[in-house]
């Protein structure tokens, strides 16, 4: 069994913010050298997420509203009896989930047509990180 | 590491439809002859889950309604202004997830007493695919 | 390719639960001698989860309530003709997912700083089981 890990770094200018990594899936992948197996990306923060669907611009909208409409920011959560302020990011993490799993077939992301890897930041402005991990051969 | 790859076909009657694929995975599971490892079941669509929960008919209505409830049909999304009507469709996929990681040992799922998979359809009426990947010895 | 299997039990006091399970994780890991791969926990049962978050007292409280609020226990739901009375906690489990994969690097979790496994009950007073499977070299 061969295996192989990146890390990704982001530090995004808005809190909340949905960036297309699927090109450096793609790129470790391929660095990689994995023909058969599977790739894990996930987030490394629990105020952040990775999922896979659409690279459309309204319906990274609807998600982001959605998201927000049933877990909202502004609630006074106990969780900010701590000082923090970030109650609906760990919602939303759960929500959407910190990780995808991705099947790895003649060393290509085994995809159907429209699935696109996406990291989705919900208390951003700092330094935060994304793991991807590849098994297999 | 041994590795091998299915791929299921559906085509709903039914916009939203709830299929029991156990077995589907358990038959791939006797063709591969991997005794000890993983298997990943994904939908290849970003409109569909895959899941793991009890095979109850009033439970799956439940489920049904409650993601209709959440992610509710019929509403004006943004994704709608592209021609398409299924915004709905990708924010239930987020909710159940598209994949489930399922434990092989001694060559048999390793599931507790009540754990089924399922394909959930919720943009169905064509062609839609599943893929199962076995990784392991 | 090694592989390692264990089963944890719990018999919780309360019907719902949270219970850090980070130091059951790291301890079947070391025994496995497994240095690169991934740690897949999963709970064997349709009305209990495992994921990932932070080890706060007030943000565990947050997650019940607001799981309660998305799948509320005491509705009429059509599961309930069976018998049963535990159809929220099949919803709860759908929401929070049964599973996480945990990669593994130089014989650890490959865990960012705030990230512990968690056990979630939602109908607990009974013997349930989580299974940790542990796959690499």
């Amino acid at each position: 069994m061969k295996s192989h890990t990146e890390y990704l770094t982001f530090n995004t200018e808005k809190r909340r913010e949905y960036i297309n990594i699927t090109d450096e899936v793609e790129t470790a992948l391929e660095k990689s050298g994995i023909k058969e197996g599977i790739v894990m990306v996930g987030a490394m923060h629990i105020t952040a997420s990775v999922y896979i669907n659409d690279a459309e611009s309204g319906l990274i909208q609807d998600i982001d509203e959605w998201l927000d409409s049933l877990a909202p920011c502004g609630k006074d959560y106990r969780h900010h009896r701590t000082g923090e302020d970030n109650g609906d990011a760990h919602l939303k993490n759960l929500l959407l989930h910190h990780q995808v799993i991705i099947p790895v077939t003649d060393g290509k992301l085994d995809f159907g047509p429209w699935q696109q890897v996406y990291y989705a930041e919900f208390d951003g402005r700092r330094r935060k990180r994304v793991i991807i991990k590849i098994i297999g051969e």
